[in-house]
């Protein structure tokens, strides 16, 4: 693949110790990073590429800990509506109406959007036909950990959502063996669990087993919703997190995601057991409530961001989450120093590495590193002037500022434009693929305006 | 200037019946909309210019109720930093160190800044350099009311910021003397009270007499922080609003910002003197805590959208702002339907011409109405697909989408281009005369990471 080297940028290194380099060069050769700030001249003289940044930054690319690929057609199918209308009226039956082609539409028209905020990686929810998704990252050329929702217990889900533990446990295994390491090694497996709600304690424990023995993650929906505690505490004696640390399930390769209705118990316990969690503001905002992200980052949790699925959203766009989360705490806290520009893109970049189980090879700028980064221009109306690059990126950026990204050193994006889809093709057909998954899925939203068809 | 057809377009008109109109037409006569929806074929044969608009929403321009544009070059000064830091330390140096020119290049770059995100008329908060203001708004070709911030007495602000109410008063008579009605009526002058720390009853009653007698308006920052209602009963024997209500300054044309720390009573008396208000999400929640819109709207309130200045938020961007006022009051209510996406529509078009007191002239498409409008094209990653047109506006749509727009019939901006200005001169500029004013200010900021310097 060659060398390729970026020249004169402002580069947030994210490295151990956060270092900034004005005026700097990064160094890519193949895969990895082989330099970072200053470049030795000979090295650079030999470079295959080199492309000159003046006045833009170079970050790590971002790291987006979970994200519904499944979901991406029904964006804005579930707005203002209750959660259980949202569930059995509108989510579940249209990802029930999925295809396996629909699937693999879907994960292209996610990635993209995910490439253009500069995500280079993502922790995939679980989602429907896996092997699309699979595919569809494949050609991407993201970097992902794919996973699909293991369920055994539970009423109202759509039919054979719900299968007997074995079923299930061997759906995860099969899905490992196709695609764990695959593509490079960009594509992973992890084993999924939905929630406490849809998982027995021996589908648990077996998951969590599974994954510490073929050394993977386990990624799963913890303590979402009010109703959560109660149903935890009436059906297992204590709620989510507690039960979890019962059963021995909690560790460092558990990911648990949304985290809003913890007791400062269990953010002990997150910390204590090194368990990794994935803060979603807006779905948060939307659904479920505060997460409880000051205490968690006070006690030493390890906590990321994700976008969750456009339903719930309805950006898939890790710019326009960074900004939630730099905003929402402090409103809650009136505190205007909760949760600081730094503390929310080190939440973005080397704490999504780490929640990902990949903050040996992802997540900063330092030499041996792999080559996932971005590339941001500040040049727009809404960005300048940039005081502080830090605060300019977080607060005042957009995904429209995301000029070029790279994952394992190949160009995803330059100029704007995704290099590895036709994306005209790709935007020509997400609606009206979009508009048969809804009819099949025979849902039929009710007009807040009067509509007038003119002709 | 001729007539315009815009053709095939999905039409939010707002109007009183909200209609959609589905593949519509839009004809423009110099600066008034003549027609919406189907127009005669005759009067569309003889259109000076047609633009067909298939795939594009076409909807009133956006209005932005609270805009500092003295405060544009300071956007990202100010982050994580308490109240006190960000006004004595950050705020009020940076503004009391802008020229006159500094003024006029803050408002251009801040024009465009609400161009680019569909907005066609703004309300100033309260500035610096009102002349300045003045001539960048009749440059840029919006509509605006300019105001001053009047104060008489508080502590801790700059040199000449507090003056004797007299003063105070023939500043504003003068501003509205020579601005009031210009530029073709788009621009005119409200008066500004800054806030019940820095307004003494009289100058508040005086204010309000002038305001009425000249039938223009009033702009005050009103229970803006919880401090605020500590001072204003301890000083007035009341909070703020009701404070107002005793001085008899509460009525139709008075425009109160923020409104955070309201008590119930304070909401009834806003219904009742049809008092208008402007909701700062963003603001809100950085610093000041959540509003109480989705009490405010049950009782009828009229419940604007504003931005705030740039260091108060850091996004001058309208589309990020209804973003955020759909999200932030279900998370607090934990109620999925407070404040619905077509309720965030009305407060950022009807609603916001209502509490400007222009409602019979724009924040609606319907004929005889002013020619303010925007385009919007939806065919992006991060929009599409589109099941409902005002879900996707509200929640996933952004600056970005917005195409072109439309002040008094003419165009302000047309594929991104601001028409108006020298776009790529001011983009230059903008950086370096941000630069100087914060060194003539002195401020410095604390580096977040450590910088190396590599060349």
């Amino acid at each position: 693949m060659g060398t390729i080297l970026l020249r004169n940028a402002t580069i947030l290194s994210m490295d151990s110790e956060r270092r900034v380099f004005e005026n700097g060069d990064v160094l890519v050769r193949d895969d990895r990073i082989a330099a970072v700030g200053a470049v030795d001249p000979a090295e650079a003289d030999q470079a295959d590429e080199v492309v000159d940044l003046t006045g833009r930054m170079v970050l790590p690319g971002l790291v987006n800990t979970h994200v519904h690929t499944s979901q991406q057609l029904e964006r804005g199918l579930a707005d203002d509506v209750d959660l259980l209308t949202w569930l059995h009226d509108r989510t579940w039956p249209f990802e029930s109406a999925l295809t396996e082609e629909d699937q693999y539409l879907s994960t292209l028209a996610c990635g993209c959007e995910l490439i253009r905020s500069g995500v280079t990686t993502f922790a995939e929810a679980g989602g429907q036909h896996m092997d699309a998704t699979g595919r569809a990252v494949e050609n991407l050329g993201l970097r992902a950990r794919l996973c699909i929702s293991s369920m055994d217990c539970g009423e109202g889900l759509p039919e054979g959502w719900v299968r007997p533990i074995q079923e299930v446990l061997a759906e995860q295994k099969g899905l490992y063996d196709r695609w764990h390491g695959k593509a490079g090694g960009r594509i992973g497996v992890w084993f999924g669990l939905r929630t406490i709600f849809n998982c027995s304690d021996e589908l648990i424990v077996a998951t969590k087993d599974m994954a510490d023995t073929l050394q993977t993650g386990v990624h799963m929906h913890v303590a979402e919703i009010q109703e959560e505690v109660r149903f935890a505490r009436q059906t297992r004696g204590a709620s989510t997190v507690e039960h979890l640390g019962a059963l021995g399930a909690l560790g460092p390769n558990l990911l648990a995601v949304h985290h809003v209705w913890l007791t400062a118990k269990e953010v002990d316990l997150l910390a204590l057991h090194d368990v990794k969690t994935s803060h979603n503001a807006a779905a948060a905002m939307r659904y479920l409530g505060f997460a409880p992200v000051p205490e968690m980052l006070r006690k030493g949790v390890a906590v990321s961001i994700g976008t969750d699925g456009a339903p719930s959203n309805n950006h898939m766009d890790m710019m326009s989450e960074m900004y939630l989360v730099s905003l929402i705490h402090k409103g809650r806290h009136l505190d205007p120093c909760a949760v600081t520009a730094d503390k929310v893109l080190e939440m973005a970049t080397v704490m999504g590495a780490r929640c990902m189980l990949m903050d040996d090879s992802i997540g900063s700028l330092s030499e041996g590193m792999k080559a996932d980064l971005m590339v941001v221009n500040p040049r727009d109306f809404g960005s300048l002037p940039v005081h502080d690059p830090v605060s300019a990126l977080v607060g005042a950026m957009y995904s429209a500022n995301v000029e070029s990204s790279m994952c394992d050193g190949r160009w995803l994006m330059r100029d704007r434009k995704v290099l590895t889809v036709d994306m005209e093709g790709l935007l020509d057909e997400i609606q009206s693929r979009a508009d048969a998954v809804r009819r099949r899925a025979g849902i039929e939203l009710p007009p807040r305006f009067p509509v007038v068809r003119v002709r």
